[in-house]
């Protein structure tokens, strides 16, 4: 099928075109870059949220919930769930698809997992561009789940436009642990299962952590006279207030708690996202990220062509090839045939046609 | 220091030089690429053995236990372990340096985790270099051992010359789902905590698959008339047996059963590593793994010179940032430009000074 008729069906919104269009991105078969070239001008409408958390958070279960609460006014949704294939844990994928079932037979859903590493810069750069392809299909919402574990947690917060952390009270004993780029990326924090045990100390953990933060990002704070026993309890809360209060266009990420197997919270966490999404727009924020991401983007195509084009040259393989023996018997070294490497690259990438 | 000072105390063995070259390399801090050109002719004396396996398996119990039969027959051993930092796991490490604590304290022990994915070529890249760093420095043995879960357990095996796959009994329920992957990595594989219940029926699936892939591989394999009833009962063995005749220069990969914890049948595992190590230099093996890996390390420092030249050019940057809003408002798609960009990649790979 040529990537014309593949595009009227498209157009046409058939499933089936959607999932082709998808598998064509998603491993970057032959015709990919012409798609998504033809695609380019639809991508923007749709809103993207990531989620994100430890394994047992409870991440599928809260997915489902959104989901369910956006089909209910009326909005399309598409969901990544992106996973890391680590070759010892493959079962955890099939699991997840299956808790999300009850929304999985909607027309108005489509879920897909992004297993393979793609060639074109990995994961992340993976499911931004089947992301693209789901938001000219026309969805309204896609939700992007990490569901592996590993970097692809940080990564997420470059493809989405708002990114929900998740955590589970029994987080609280680790949360010194949690690495300092959680909380450069998280936009929105649900303590899931709070229902249980150690949600309100997490959830002041948090806050405080956010709070020095924030302090710390505040120059010439008020003193903090007159503050509320319960800020004074938290030190942090009452750093952020003041901060906020300071740059009331700042966003200071929420924490909130669901009990996602219930519903409970989880109108809360709508609302948050829809307050996010409008903090995004009123900030020109949302601007920023879409050119930041989009500029990842350029230089991800241009060095998978160059890179093509460049290894997979006769003359390049050639004289790798013919040097590697030197390189191995410990005569020359690779940062010394690097060099040379370059100048025959730059030759390369001036003679090639594209 | 400089870097030639640095090399006179290397070389005059000292601890606090190893610990200083490894960070260097690790971090690719200035200079690295100076460092390891000039360490390079002393490359290539270490046996690289890579340790990877499920969370729980008994991975650090076991290296803990081939470190000690090593420095017993008087071999200097160097350990990296691989941690592609979780931001939810980073527990794990500490756990795992901790139950090596028996020989952390060895003088003719080295123990380093990396956690940073570093900018060349990722995790297990940095692997490889910190692991040509440690060949240098005079270690008979380089165990590299596998820390977290993802992608890292299969990448393990880029930078080994020999892969142990370490399970234990409770895989063998999952050994469908573990990836094809694993079984072409393994060169040897460990059922570890065999004293538990299902050690037996999980060598003999090991066995079975390895039995499969081995028959596939094997044309014009013998009738299998005359097989024992072991055999018989265990199809895959007497598939193996046969590829074996067949072709004697071919290594199977063995699958052997530990109580690490209490050192049984580390002995069977140090030999069986032993075996290997002999198979790879009578097979013409071992040059092959080393010419693949120089050859991925030779296009990953060109790769990383070249996208460092093109990426940080003002021209470059100019180009990009000037494109942005249009691909950002659909105007212009990532693929339109990036031909463009190639074009000036290439005259700025010309004109700018190595």
């Amino acid at each position: 099928m040529s990537v014309d008729q593949l595009l009227v069906d498209f157009d046409a919104g058939r499933p089936a075109a959607l999932a082709r269009a998808v598998s064509i991105v998603e491993n970057q078969r032959a015709g990919y870059d012409t798609l998504l070239a033809r695609l380019h001008s639809r991508v923007g409408r749709a809103q993207r949220i990531g989620i994100t958390g430890p394994p047992g958070a409870g991440k599928s279960t809260l997915s489902t919930q959104l989901v369910t609460a956006w089909r209910r006014s009326g909005l399309r949704v598409g969901v990544v769930a992106v996973d890391p294939t680590s070759p010892f844990t493959g079962g955890a994928l099939l699991g997840d698809r299956i808790r999300m079932e009850s929304v999985a037979l909607d027309e108005g859903v489509y879920i897909r997992s992004l297993a393979t590493r793609g060639s074109l810069g990995g994961l992340s750069s993976a499911t931004r561009l089947v992301a693209d392809v789901l938001d000219a299909f026309g969805f309204d919402r896609i939700l992007l789940e990490t569901v592996g574990v590993g970097q692809s947690e940080l990564d997420i917060a470059r493809v989405a436009e708002t990114t929900v952390v998740v955590l589970v009270p029994e987080s609280g004993d680790s949360i010194q642990t949690l690495k300092a780029g959680l909380m450069e990326i998280a936009d929105l924090f649900v303590v899931n299962k709070a229902d249980r045990p150690g949600a309100d100390r997490l959830r002041n953990d948090i806050e405080l952590m956010l709070g020095m933060r924030a302090g710390l990002a505040l120059k010439n704070a008020p003193a903090h006279h007159g503050v509320d026993l319960g800020s004074i309890a938290n030190p942090g809360k009452a750093a952020r207030l003041a901060a906020q209060q300071a740059a009331p266009d700042r966003w200071v990420p929420p924490v909130l708690r669901t009990v996602a197997a219930k519903g409970e919270g989880v109108e809360e966490v709508t609302e948050a996202l829809t307050r996010h999404q409008q903090y995004l727009d009123a900030s020109g924020e949302r601007l920023a990220r879409r050119l930041s991401r989009w500029r990842e983007q350029v230089i991800e195509v241009a060095e998978q062509r160059m890179r093509r084009r460049v290894w997979e040259h006769p003359e390049i393989r050639d004289f790798i090839e013919a040097h590697l023996p030197q390189v191995a018997s410990g005569e020359t070294s690779p940062f010394a045939i690097a060099d040379e490497l370059l100048r025959r690259a730059a030759g390369v990438l001036t003679t090639v046609k594209p």
